[in-house]
């Protein structure tokens, strides 16, 4: 530990915390780590500095250039991980679970980095389609999604001290947005160690990340129009602090993603002997265990088939027998300590109360044996198994959580029943069913998507690769709906929008691309006596366009094309086989259109055009037949600057063009998107 | 009127009010026109009808029946919609001011019907693209979105009783939720008349439906876990609903749109003189007086150049000079009575809390002529101007709003001032830019952006098209941050999505594609005998594969395609103008690959194929060279019936192919999804 006043960071400065503070103790030995504090601290200030230095600083950068900043910290954090490994035993966890918590947050930043390509090189986002809003087409709507002005505060749980700020941190960065953190005080001097590394790396502007390690009393006070709230931990504190009047009167988003009653459902199908078995019971082994059960999406609730009870709760405490625990760094320990005494106290009340609706058919909330540590001065417990052979009736499991290695077995008739049942949760963040049935599946999906916000369903054919029912991934939303507090983060770019306000803009089209950087159709066009394709990616401009030479279609044309294609389709070749169809007469292949479009758009000289990258989208829209004439409106669309992957790459960028291919009429029978390689002229 | 008993429709039957009820005043004569009451109704009662007999009615439908049954709804209301035009004179509105309200209304219906392409003919809708989560491919991620199994309560407000329903309840029935809706008691007379000829048609399911005519008092008091509700209206009443316990225990989502201070901002380059100046003062004299200023997306605050500020007064002035006043089916009245004289009460009050930072320059609050009524009699107000000359100062315009024909006008120095006016609202609904110079509108969105929830940008171009800055459009998204409530509706799909639980799932390809009804890369390949283009769209199964022949690509194919399609790109066809690019020889065309696959993959044979509909997206992997061989993967994605437009139209749908082009070595070259048109078997 750096010191044992364990400093926040604020206004851009480490400040040591004022008066005793609150004590961190070692979960395995009881001792005193450090003390922490937010006593006097002035959150006003502090979200003030975030808004008028942080948001500015990372505004001004793009969203390419904020993801190659996260790259950069998730590199650096990546080298000195280890580091942390010994720190994270001291609040209980093993080797694996601080895996979990510090690979697994380095992994999400990764992530978060690599979303930057799915994002504009702009500092804001382009969001959709735009809306034809009139019939002339002068008029129309679209949306665009700019990086709030203001900050966002996260207050995380104390089980995960470094992936629950990392996964938080790397969307609101990725979307411009400056974050002050609040990691629980439990745990906050394992954040504090990477926080002092990720501002000491430079890499981060001024005022992107401040962290506040003592309590949170008073956080949200200051927050108003602009800004974002996250809570993750317990349903009682976040539904208190989402009710707090300033974030009422300014619609403040808050995202709250509480500890839920998740259910793992052993599919009809998977009885004892088959692979998905022995995986389910795998899998709810784990989930108890992980992290000694302190996961907002551990397994609490088992529904099994009511003929397979019993070989589940054998088969299960088989396993769990099997659980070593212990000081997460004596050899062969499986399972660490609670993060403290007091959390052990709250878990042996709630399994008391589990207890009254079901019977402790494994463990003891009472006893344990340990290696390499004193059971009496660590927070340590066994796993726990009850069973309630009644759940319809007796509900207890379905609404009190105990945060431990602690799970309640319960049994049911007919799929359906297991549904009612995983519903009655009101709302989780995950569930899992086992099953190789597509059909249990399908079924089991459908019935309980409403109540879960993630679903896993586990066979052999993907166990191998399954990241596994407890894990939230950056790509995938995790929340739930209900008891899981309703919100929703990460999701991949999903996540990023909750920071980002989605703004309708309705104007001329060529009004309208102006702004977004991105050609309308109905705008301007502006012609150049350059070709398009000899022309470098910053030379070109957006609504640039290039009105073709035209070619009369022939019936040679289409004979030909089928006989280089191989296309040999009725409505191509066989002029007697047209009744019933909406051609006329033989029709030109919809890929001769496209091919013919290139040929006509297409500069053969060597040019700035790297290659032809492929097709975001094409439609034929009006037959052609022989004798017809087409040409080509072929426009710069949208630009969007590449990184170099390698330093000796060609710096180079993609174009987007729009291909409108027209008739002799002026209607158009083909129109789509195309995408080039196009080189830059600063190398 | 049907009576004056105003009944509500609850639980399946058309029920008296208990009590006295709260009485409706006709706006323009003060005469009485209904009573109603919300006194003695079992809230718990109707939302759990709602979701017992209206969530299962409407889940069992797909997306595409859904949107036709509003269709349906749509034409059976537009050709009764003359009917409700007398009934909304009495709110007040004159016939331009009820035609927003009633074909507005109307349109929105049409609107969400249309938006039934954009789902799958499923109940349920399919979001994004799914997600790699391992390397091997056989654990993968993705998202379904699921009704809600609640219901939707509504809360509207007064100014728009047709169209306040309509433009939620369209959406809420399209995502397959029911709902129960609560129109202000001032005008829910209007309300009850077409609700009435809603249930009358038999088009919605029982249950899809219920009104409350009187006053919402515990109407939100039994939400839970899957319920929603929505709220338009003053921010007063809405922030107290949304902090009300059940709400926050729950997380019941809370969509709130509550009135705003919207801004219009006169550019800099829009002197007078030009059409944009001419422009801006219609359209703030329009937003003044439209439906008597009762709206909540009306101009509030006008900003204009400090040097313009005489001329935009004295011109807004003379146009204000021209609204006549008084009943709306009296001869030449351009603007009706406030909704009722107790709102007229309340305005005054708040133009004279203006009045305090600001001069009257243009009207009075106690004084008005009027055309057939009397003004004693009915709720009539002048419109009134406003003029603040240090709105960064005096800053009750920024916070106080008149709900009626009431704006302040204020100047600006510099653009960046103007923005830092218009955000001084905190958070509203709209605003506009009146202006010709893309600059000036690039940075005025850039700065405002993230404060105003759709922005207007009106020039001449645009102008004969525009739909004002006034009117939500039904694909646009309509609320905004911070005062105007955190709220989101509407937005084409985006607004349906408010009533879907986002769930996240993952397993095997196989099981994922199985679910969601899309292949996935990876999933089990299903062959058969008979080659898919001799299929009919029923008997298509998803994961039907046909693995075609191969094809050696050879120079001569090369040439051939260059000669058919014309396109000589140096690297298709020079080969000493390689050096520095990727290509190490002569390459084929990306559009040779995409035509030989299809000369590999189509069935020349008539069969239920009927056209080639486009590409979904292309990308073209990996350079072929001559001597490479290539075959196809050619899988059966999706599936998407469509409706037929005439009843003599072929029954048929699209049809999603993955078209997987592989080398020699099994690596893919080029993949992407392709569309047909295949008919159905039953026709």
């Amino acid at each position: 530990m750096p010191n044992t006043n364990l400093h926040n960071y604020i206004l851009g400065e480490w400040t040591p915390h004022d008066g005793d503070g609150f004590p961190q103790y070692d979960a395995v030995t009881g001792e005193l780590i450090a003390t922490c504090s937010s006593e006097g601290l002035d959150y006003a200030a502090i979200m003030d500095y975030a808004r008028r230095v942080g948001g500015p600083n990372l505004r001004k950068m793009t969203f390419l250039e904020r993801g190659l900043m996260l790259k950069k910290l998730a590199l650096h954090l990546h080298g000195i991980r280890k580091k942390y490994y010994p720190l994270s035993y001291r609040t209980g966890a093993t080797k694996g679970d601080s895996w979990i918590d510090i690979d697994g947050g380095i992994g999400t930043l990764f992530a978060y980095a690599s979303l930057r390509r799915q994002f504009p090189d702009k500092p804001f986002h382009v969001d959709g389609e735009a809306i034809g809003l009139s019939k002339e087409g002068t008029f129309i709507g679209h949306h665009i999604m700019v990086p709030k002005h203001g900050v966002a505060v996260h207050i995380n749980a104390f089980n995960f001290p470094i992936w629950g700020m990392l996964e938080k941190v790397s969307v609101n960065l990725l979307a411009g947005v400056p974050a002050v953190v609040k990691p629980s005080e439990i745990t906050s001097f394992l954040t504090e160690a990477i926080v002092r590394d990720m501002l000491a790396s430079g890499i981060l502007p001024e005022g992107a990340l401040q962290l506040v390690c003592g309590k949170g009393h008073g956080i949200l006070d200051t927050l108003g129009p602009q800004d974002v709230a996250t809570f993750t931990g317990s349903a009682a504190t976040g539904r208190k602090l989402k009710a707090l009047p300033n974030l009422i009167e300014h619609a403040v988003p808050f995202n709250m993603e509480a500890d839920s009653l998740n259910a793992a459902i052993l599919g009809p199908d998977a009885v004892p002997g088959t692979p998905t078995f022995d995986l389910f019971i795998k899998e709810v082994r784990r989930e108890m265990t992980v992290k000694a059960g302190q996961k907002c999406t551990a397994i609490r609730r088992i529904i099994v088939p009511e003929n397979l009870l019993e070989d589940v709760q054998l088969a299960l405490s088989a396993q769990l027998q099997q659980t070593t625990i212990g000081s997460p760094i004596a050899e062969g320990v499986r399972m660490g300590a609670l993060v403290s005494r007091d959390q052990l106290g709250v878990l042996r009340q709630r399994i008391a109360e589990l207890a009254r609706d079901a019977e402790i058919v494994y463990g003891s909330p009472d006893e344990v044996a340990v290696i390499g540590a004193d059971a009496e001065k660590g927070a340590f417990c066994q796993p726990v198994l009850l069973l309630n052979d009644d759940p319809l009736n007796k509900t207890a499991a379905h609404h009190i959580e105990a945060f431990g290695p602690v799970s309640t077995l319960m049994p049911y008739r007919e799929l359906d029943e297991a549904i009612a049942l995983a519903n009655s949760g009101k709302g989780s963040l995950v569930s899992t069913v086992a099953t190789a049935d597509e059909q249990v599946a399908t079924a089991y999906v459908m019935g309980a998507a409403a109540y879960h916000g993630r679903i896993l369903i586990l066979n052999e054919e993907s166990a191998k690769e399954s990241t596994g029912h407890g894990s939230p991934m950056p790509m995938l939303v995790h929340g739930g709906p209900g008891r899981a507090g309703g919100g929703e983060e990460m999701g991949g770019v999903r996540g990023v929008k909750h920071y980002l306000q989605r703004t309708a803009i309705q104007g001329h089209p060529t009004m309208i691309g102006a702004v977004t950087g991105q050609y309308q159709v109905g705008g301007a066009y502006k012609e150049k006596v350059a070709h398009p394709f000899q022309q470098y990616f910053e030379d070109l401009e957006i609504g640039e366009t290039l009105i073709t030479a035209r070619h009369t279609v022939t019936e040679t044309d289409i004979v030909n094309f089928a006989n280089v294609s191989g296309d040999h389709f009725y409505a191509h070749v066989d002029e007697t086989s047209l009744e019933g169809t909406i051609f006329e007469r033989r029709v030109a292949h919809g890929y001769y259109l496209l091919s013919k479009a290139a040929g006509l758009f297409v500069d053969g000289r060597k040019g700035p055009v790297l290659l032809n990258y492929g097709i975001e989208s094409f439609r034929f829209t009006k037959p052609v037949y022989p004798g017809a004439t087409i040409g080509v409106r072929f426009t710069c669309k949208e630009k969007t600057r590449q990184e170099k992957k390698e330093e000796t790459d060609v710096r180079k960028g993609i174009v987007k063009w729009l291909v409108d291919v027209y008739d002799e009429t002026g209607e158009t029978v083909a129109i789509g998107t195309i995408l080039t390689m196009v080189k830059t002229r600063e190398q």
